[in-house]
């Protein structure tokens, strides 16, 4: 049993409760609705005070989504949350309220939309921005298809900084498609915002003054059906500085709406159903919303509540467990810092996750050499191209996974120059809670394959920092260092970073029959391997590559020349390390003898959001794993006893 | 020797004749020249008219060349082309007239700029819309570094379609850097420009009216250095639509300025002058130009002239050779209108790519079908994967070297949800002239590690034809049809497309000793190999694995389970087709006897431009090399006679 003491009693919600999926919102009196709206921002608080998660971003939109609910036929319309980390009242609405608290739990519901979860989820998401090109795919097959539903997505203003909002915004101006994208303006992404767009939303915004709903309406009337044109002799009256408020958007050939008070369901009804009745698109709708809003401590800390753990609901006392070790993103951050005191030249670059990948530490002590470009990997990598190319040492830190969406600009600004631009990849392999979409499998397959490319990844926090030494002193190429989401092992930090050798990995322990080869963080269940392997009586060496690309090549030759056994073990995907050592040793010609080897990678499925550990033992990736494999290796008879092993 | 008939005589050129470095060129009195930019032009005809290569881009450019080397102090002063294929002129006044002959020749200069070809291309180029973002990073640079160079970035109006365009525009907007961005506006892209931004400009050139240097100087007043402030006053007497006319790009943080004759060099130099010494940033001027200025075949058709091969001067006529097989482009394009006369729900989607990808030929047939969204192949990818939610089937018809624009795009909206979209993946493998940045060596490798995706490769074009079928047939999940660029083989093409099995492959040839797998177009070298082989004693088998993933298990264990030899055959990089072979016989222990097994793969190096079979000559892809590596397997004893053979 746990305590319940200073945990509120859950509040009645009587209106909630009789809402069950969006038809039920809709047959409500629309008297209900404020009512509805404030039980729903009190059941997200309290799924999230039991799951943790993204808090802020939902709080924010909870009248928005009962309003998007209430005007749109959903799910016939479709609604499009772009990220979906402010879907969980959205999810509480559509038949998962039963199940909200097991968001982000293994087996449970998924922190962000997904088509598999839900047919109210069209689309999923968890990277942001693609929320404007999917919609309108949807609206031009509902057009080839001859129908009529709708297709609204919603946005946030720092997702808007991304190129491909941009390039499907351009698309769908030009197309003229019946499509509703609604802008969430925030002024708080993750990050504080950054860019020339958030710069011009603050001043279209900066009034803080909204429009009224009488006066929308006349705004709508200038661009929506036609029985509405009698009416718009009486827009001279506007204020021109609304409309040009909107000059951005329409220039992309959006009809611009806004803008327009989130938390306000008399304005967002009315607007949204005129919206909706307009036979005419693309049409922006412009919303003004506060993170965080209605739960106090959100409101007055939204980036300490973008993403929580467990709190009392209370007091917002988020259950923060006391780490055993710091995070590899800290060892990385104080490991730049430590080498740009020596090395002028340093520089770093976030694409709006200051915090996620440590460069706000590094920005603290050289605000003049960290950039936060907003969210556009694209531009970051080809920005620290540019600065390598005048002879800085960009550090680039970029999760595993958004490097993906930076990849030609890897290939062909950075590899095929031989920049030596430094890639720092944080949430390397699997990421928990946050499920396939951040799970960071391909790294070691997708740079692995490019020429040029330097490729380390550490064992233990204490190699990643003389790693960030080597990556600095490495400046002929391109580099990259991958290391995981979360906590270090726990072993000693040098007092400096020294450059290793490039291309060399180490012996960890010397055995004679079996050789367990490992890059990265699986290296403490290698040695755990090591262990039971030895109990049964097969003496095995565990080395650690350090380098998955240019691989050890002496190292990885002499244990397979020295052993009977080999097994690479990493935490990515097929086409990575393993496949590097086995092309060298079959080309070499060590693969013709009696040698046995097996590649241990990621499983060839997206796996489910989980618990990282139980997820690596899921995949076979740890040392009861490793063991099992090696007995395969030997025979079945084997496993009878460890009489059997004497035939070895 | 050949006929000269029908050449003209070369003009001479006693301006250019003067002009080896841009330092000559700032020495010539201003009243050369406009002579010079004739010449110049001359010169590029010249030359493209020999080597083939990008010919409209280049001259629409010529003047701008002129005057930014006149303007600005190159290469102190940081000049950066977009996409870099209309940089001819820039090379001849840049120290490489002397070589400008050898233009995409084996040996000879790029068809692009490069940074190590010379110190006046500070950075590299091929795919577009990198310039702002290379600049941006090269600015603040430059500002870190206390210096005082300017930083010219030239783009198009095309290339401002892509995401990455408008991420740098809106970092350096909010940054107010000091870099000039020139926008060559010529309206024609590489295939007629598409998008809002597109409209736009249009809408503000439309009038057809530029600004004069009297007034652009008003208009500078406003936003440049402080003593033009008294100047002032007199902008109110500037219609109001010109101010206008910018205000995407001052929304954006950028000062406009223009539009202005990108022709007229009495126009560019003094603004480009305005432009340098305004100690204010960022600042984008917009020039008007003309596709093929100056070269009447040219200013008639430019998308015949966009690229050529080539050419008679003084006709016009294009020495195309009568293609000995249809273009695998072409075979695709005609096998999807045949799929799609069968299938309402097929579509296409194209890039910015019409021509190049075959979408243009489907357009034709289907023009409600058929989308061009513009240069943003982020948002091509998701837009398709938005149609394939709602049942459609798309294909997505994207250059190998592309589609790494949109990875991650294939990643989190196709694969990770399932959804078929179907990728038709042109210009796989090695390209020839282009080079190292158009090369499609990796998409086997960050293909190949995506969980759900069905990856083809045709062994000639009538294999295409069944793929085809095979994609429009699949429904569940993801697939990827890569083909090379170029003819076909020239074997007869069947009538009608039919679905392959998925994930089966077939033997061509039996033998008993050596198993040649290939994967692609490679089979005819495979095959031309076995007959050398077979010669000398050694019986080859070759099987055509048609699928890369996934592979055909039972088909690559009879290879391995029964022959001494195995070697795989692919034209792309490590971590693709090979890996997945040896990944799999690795697991399942079929390594762990005597076979010898060789994975062979492109080079790990960008490999230079050249002719493609010479490329995969080096490379060792052809039968010779193949012949080579099964001979090294064997041992160099075999070398020395046949009888040697007899121990095997």
């Amino acid at each position: 049993m746990t305590s319940m003491e200073g945990t509120p009693k859950k509040r009645s919600t009587p209106v909630l409760d009789r809402v069950s999926i969006p038809a039920d919102l809709r047959a409500l009196p629309e008297s209900d609705l404020v009512q509805l709206a404030d039980e729903l921002r009190q059941a997200t608080i309290d799924a999230v005070s039991v799951t943790g998660g993204h808090l802020g971003a939902g709080l924010g939109v909870v009248e928005l989504t009962v309003a998007l609910h209430r005007i749109f036929d959903t799910p016939r319309d479709r609604l499009i949350w772009d990220v979906g980390h402010q879907a969980y009242p959205h999810k509480i609405l559509t038949g998962r309220r039963e199940r909200i608290h097991t968001l982000r739990q293994p087996g449970g519901l998924s922190g962000f939309t997904r088509r598999s979860e839900s047919t109210y989820d069209p689309f999923g998401a968890a990277h942001s921005s693609t929320s404007i090109s999917a919609g309108l795919g949807m609206s031009v097959a509902r057009d080839l298809k001859g129908e009529t539903n709708n297709v609204i997505c919603v946005i946030g203003d720092g997702a808007m900084s991304a190129g491909m909002a941009y390039e499907a915004m351009n698309n769908a101006g030009a197309a003229d498609a019946r499509l509703i994208v609604v802008l969430n303006d925030n002024d708080m992404s993750i990050a504080p915002p950054t860019g020339a767009l958030s710069r011009y939303l603050t001043r279209v915004t900066s009034g803080g003054v909204y429009l009224h709903v009488r006066d929308l309406a006349k705004q709508l009337a200038k661009r929506l059906p036609k029985q509405w044109e009698r009416r718009a002799a009486r827009i001279e009256e506007l204020s021109r500085t609304y409309w040009s408020g909107g000059a951005f958007f329409e220039e992309m050939g959006f009809y611009y709406v806004g803008p327009i008070d989130g938390h306000d369901l008399s304005q967002l009804l009315p607007v949204l159903q005129n919206v909706r009745d307009a036979d005419r698109g693309p049409i922006l709708v412009h919303v003004v919303t506060q993170k965080g809003k209605g739960y106090a401590p959100a409101e007055a800390s939204p980036d300490k509540y973008h993403g929580v753990v467990s709190f009392n609901v209370l007091t917002g006392a988020q259950a923060k467990p006391k780490p055993k070790a710091p995070s590899y993103t800290r060892v990385f951050a104080d490991s730049l810092v430590a080498e740009a005191r020596k090395d002028s030249r340093i520089v770093g670059i976030t694409a709006a996750m200051p915090d996620g990948t440590g460069i706000d530490v590094f920005a603290k002590e050289f605000p003049d050499r960290a950039f936060d470009v907003g969210i556009a990997e694209q531009h970051a990598v080809t920005f620290a191209a540019g600065l390598a190319a005048e002879g800085l040492k960009p550090f680039a830190a970029i999760y595993s996974t958004f490097l993906q969406r930076a990849y030609d600009q890897v290939v062909h600004d950075v590899a095929i120059q031989r920049l030596p631009v430094r890639f720092a990849i944080d949430r390397a392999g699997l990421v928990g809670a946050d499920g396939a979409t951040h799970a960071g499998s391909f790294d070691l397959a997708y740079l692995g394959c490019l020429p040029h490319f330097t490729i380390m990844a550490p064992a233990d926090e204490a190699d990643l920092v003389h790693m960030v030494a080597t990556a600095a002193a490495l400046d002929d190429g391109p580099s990259a260092i991958r290391y995981p989401r979360g906590e270090g092992t726990g072993v000693p930090l040098p007092r400096e970073g020294a450059p290793l050798p490039i291309g060399v990995g180490r012996v960890v322990r010397e055995g004679t029959k079996v050789a367990l080869l490992s890059l990265g963080g699986r290296l403490k269940e290698c040695l755990a391997a090591a262990d039971k392997l030895s109990a049964l009586g097969l003496s095995t060496t565990v080395a650690d590559a350090r380098f998955a690309k240019p691989i050890d090549h002496a190292l990885v030759r002499q244990l397979a020349r020295h052993h009977e056994l080999l097994v690479t073990v990493e935490e990515g995907s097929i086409g990575g390390f393993g496949s590097q050592v086995l092309h060298s040793l079959s080309g070499e010609g060590l693969l013709d003898g009696k040698l046995r080897i097996r590649s241990l990678v990621l499983p060839d499925v997206f796996m489910e959001h989980g618990a990282p550990d139980a997820m690596y033992a899921a995949a076979g990736l740890d040392a009861a794993g490793i063991v099992g494999v090696v007995l395969a290796m030997i025979g079945n008879d084997v496993l009878t006893g460890g009489a059997a092993l004497s035939h070895l």
